[in-house]
């Protein structure tokens, strides 16, 4: 029996499920509306396409096979009819149907369905500042606004620019500004740190050093209080609470909501914060009608709580399922990860799981093993350390997120994309210790980083391995009065070591190298807590060991050692990159 | 109570059971013996120090540190008891003790042990043939023969080379020698592909496509019957069933066995093939004796049977185990996938479960889903085809194993290693098909290769898709008589199907545009079997779908496309890559 499915949204979820439906049920009447004239894109490439890299905005709007996904794509090529301009209005759920305005009329029509898929995706949050309307601001919510800010850039009309917000949209933007272009960019974020809830503040550290090198202007901590206008309606720049700064165009990406007011208005349950409640199905509190992508509240499968999870990717996924169920294939989408992965000039940063700051929050018995092992075999050319953080439950011994920071190519990826594999099917430290990674020295080291981060959480648990808090020893580096007992003993070549002895004077900094050590312990102060340090941590680790064996027990690791430090753009480091 | 452990063997389980024995146990003698004089060296990076990409040998034997990893640094560093140039020439249970000979005196020891640890490796097969002992003539067994190698090329005295042997081992030597040094090289393989047992023949065609391109001359399907003379007792060439090659020097990779003449003359048990048998703790039969690394069988996670997976990657995972279980720190190794990973010049090769043809042979109900998606969002630049391929069990659903083939970067690694996490946990189709990848365009496509190649065995699973065998349709095209029913409809742009049409002629190979189907489906041939042909086997997928629901199914879907068939080196691809 034929049956109609109106999918309210066309760009990502929405698609996926208007074919996919189509292809299961090919009988059927499917409508696709979206408010906009452009639709199914790829949102995330925005960002590609500002800067350049991807060439024509139809590219975005394209198969792999070079054809434009427009209205009349989908009617064609797919049978699917598509009617953009088309805003919905309201829904009328006992009598199963959808009010629409024809945009280009103004026209309205009650719209009748069997099923109903809302697809309404999320919105960019617009700062409530003063300003915030005038010409050259933008948030980055759809194809049009990109369009406009490339225009203008390529018009020469932007010499400097600032981006509103330290997410990962925001970075791209700056990235795409400075990059390409050439413009003087400031990235201004209110938390104290970037990427505020994806990563812990010593990863955020390492990714803002980056962008400095980069000429990218960062200001963490500070928050924009009003645009300044140039007298004639046009943005002039920004005034936050430290200081004022010109710009001719200003993005705010400041984080996004869901869509969710038709929702709302029809009786859905929505969360406190906006977004739709589905089941497992994707099917909201009416069963006749489901939601997917952005609008939609997930399950995280690490804290199996409520969690958001804005990313076009899941959206895809997503809408396939809701359509396999609204076709009649029961199909569950269980939750996620929140997988996290950008691209940030030379480097690249990812994420799965929960961090330890907010593993901390729910509650975990939360740790972190640091590290900062070789993303490929050690004696392989273009080999680079990567920073590399597991965090887990002590208790359940449960591996909760892992973190990543390192040179742009897709190692980074692999680590993350098999953590999020096995975190999703609540993989322990000794699952992580023997994780699969496929091995040869151009990819991987026979101890895989994912192995080695998993071999020092292991250790930790069994307090095998006794370490400095990174924040802790930094706050300590700065200000040597606050542990007056606090000596760093670097186990590194004495060479390595002497300009720290310089810089500290030997009583703070000494020089005990690691292959002597079991010759040399004599030398080991007995009244000091002494802080282990290494490039990477594994070394002060095995002298830890050794220590301990012989009853000296006053040491701490710095885990992930200088790697992490020189990374992170602190004052006193001396050297080039660890 | 001190304890006293005797390893055998010291390149990669040896030394890491050791080090991780000397750290559990701080207080017990541990002792690591090896018939060389080089130990821990990284065995896999012969041939790119063969190749000159790592400079000098000894970086094969340096920690990340820039340590040598030698008798005295064991000793000194970890405390570590080594003797190198000593084998062992008997186990004596009972006794508990370890016969061994100092090959430098020739003198004889009784060494008593608590626990003994066999790491004795693997060592490569000679093939039997007249002329293996001849000078020029090399197996790839140590580090001694790679540096005579090495110095051998550097002397200018290699202007041609063979490498018997089409594994892993064998192209890696085969593109080191071509590659950086230039010498005229030819691979020789008794099957009649290449990497036997580890790919699909499609896969390995694609390999060998590339490293023709590469020019390695590439001979499968050929044994070589002997060495030829140069009279003076080096190595002139290579005399296969078909020809005879030049060559100065001749490298045998012919595979590996386990080293276990020790184990099995102690009464230890071991396999039918030689490979000492252990429980997942690591433990032979005789519970004082662990074995781990290239002499042991291991338990495949995909058929639950013994199998054989000698990687220094998981020769530092077992070792590792061994020594937990040892010290008394109870540690599984659960098995392996088999998870494999390569370079071949600009192309990259992985694979983890079982291929296609071994899951026939192991009696799964096996199917595969030959994908060719992009590597990344297609709009963002440098992304390219790569090669995906799902094995799976159409009864269980489960995924038995993944392939791909794909240009020289770690994206492949990403998917091969999630792969592997999820197949060691049962993972199915729809496990596959939700994996959460961490997305962003310069990373992975919104619906990433992995998951659209799960949507694909989930179509073919739910009898949605049809699909034409890939070898069945080679032989068509070579040979149309022997089906003369088939017809070619090409999906894609007119233009593209042009050149075949004037080659197949109208009656084997029409045009019927994608787009356009479901206006001119009244074209195709209702009397014929239709074999539907795109780019990446999507479009044709979408069209049988709607020309079944019209009662048109006359329809069989060329997967994977002609993305596949370009790659392969077959005669009557006319174009470059699709």
């Amino acid at each position: 029996m034929s049956r109609k499915v109106i999918i309210i949204g066309a760009v990502a979820a929405g698609p996926k499920a208007a074919c996919r439906l189509k292809r299961l049920q090919p009988d059927w009447h499917i409508l696709m509306l979206d408010q906009d004239s452009l639709i199914s894109y790829g949102g995330c490439g925005i960002p590609y396409y500002v800067s350049g890299d991807v060439s024509d905005e139809s590219e975005l709007r394209s198969t792999s096979f070079h054809m434009v996904r427009d209205k009349r794509f989908f009617e064609d090529a797919k049978g699917v009819e598509v009617r953009t301009r088309t805003r919905a209005l309201a829904i009328d759920r006992n009598q199963k149907e959808v009010r629409v305005q024809y945009l280009d009329t103004g026209q309205e029509e009650d719209l009748r369905y069997d099923t109903l898929l809302l697809a309404t995706g999320a919105q960019p949050f617009e700062l409530p500042i003063p300003g915030a309307q005038l010409d050259g601001v933008f948030t980055i919510s759809d194809l049009h606004k990109a369009i406009e800010i490339r225009k203008r850039i390529a018009a020469g009309k932007v010499s400097r620019a600032v981006v509103i917000g330290g997410g990962a949209i925001g970075i791209e933007m700056a990235e795409a500004l400075t990059d390409l272009w050439g413009i003087e960019t400031s990235l201004v974020e209110l938390e104290p740190r970037l990427l505020p809830g994806a990563v812990d503040s010593h990863f955020a550290a390492m990714l803002k050093q980056h962008l400095e090198e980069k000429d990218v202007r960062v200001f963490t901590g500070e928050s924009a209080l009003s645009m300044i206008d140039n007298g004639s309606g046009n943005v002039a720049g920004v005034q936050t609470n430290m200081r004022s700064l010109e710009a001719d165009l200003v993005i705010m990406a400041v984080g996004v909501r869901p869509s969710s007011e038709l929702a709302r208005a029809a009786g859905l349950d929505v969360t406190s914060w906006g977004a739709i409640k589905v089941n497992q199905r994707l099917q909201t509190s009416d069963p006749n009608i489901y939601a997917a992508g952005d609008c939609i509240a997930t399950t995280s499968l690490v804290t199996r709580r409520e969690t958001y999870a804005p990313l076009g990717s899941l959206a895809n996924r997503q809408g396939r399922i809701a359509a396999d169920n609204i076709a009649g294939h029961p199909a569950v989408f269980k939750g996620v990860c929140n997988s996290f992965i950008m691209k940030a000039f030379d480097r690249c940063i990812g994420a799965t799981g929960i961090s330890y700051e907010a593993a901390l929050f729910e509650g975990f018995d939360a740790d972190y093993a640091l590290t900062s092992p070789s993303d490929r075999a050690h004696f392989f050319p273009g080999q680079a350390v990567v920073i590399l953080q597991l965090v887990f439950d002590r208790k359940s011994r449960r591996i909760l997120g892992l973190q990543a920071f390192g040179n742009m190519n897709d190692s980074i990826s692999a680590r993350v994309d098999a953590a999020a594999a096995l975190i999703a099917e609540g993989g322990t430290i000794e699952d992580f210790g023997t994780l699969e990674m496929a091995y040869a020295p151009p990819f991987a080291a026979a101890i895989d980083s994912i192995n080695a981060a998993a071999y020092v959480a292991e250790n930790m648990c069994d307090n095998r391995l006794r370490r400095v808090h990174l924040n802790h020893f930094l706050r300590w580096v700065d200000n040597m009065a606050c542990e007056p007992n606090w000596v760093v003993v670097d186990l590194r070549h004495p060479k390595e070591a002497e300009p720290y002895i310089e810089r500290f004077g030997a009583a703070h900094w000494m020089s005990l190298p690691y292959e002597q050590m079991r010759n040399i312990h004599e030398q080991l102060p007995t009244d000091k807590n002494c802080i282990l340090v290494c490039n990477a941590g594994t070394r002060s680790y095995e002298v830890q060991v050794f220590l301990d064996a012989i009853g000296k027990k006053n040491t701490q690791v710095l885990c992930g050692g200088l790697n992490v430090i020189s990374r992170m753009g602190v004052s006193w480091y001396g050297g080039k990159e660890a």
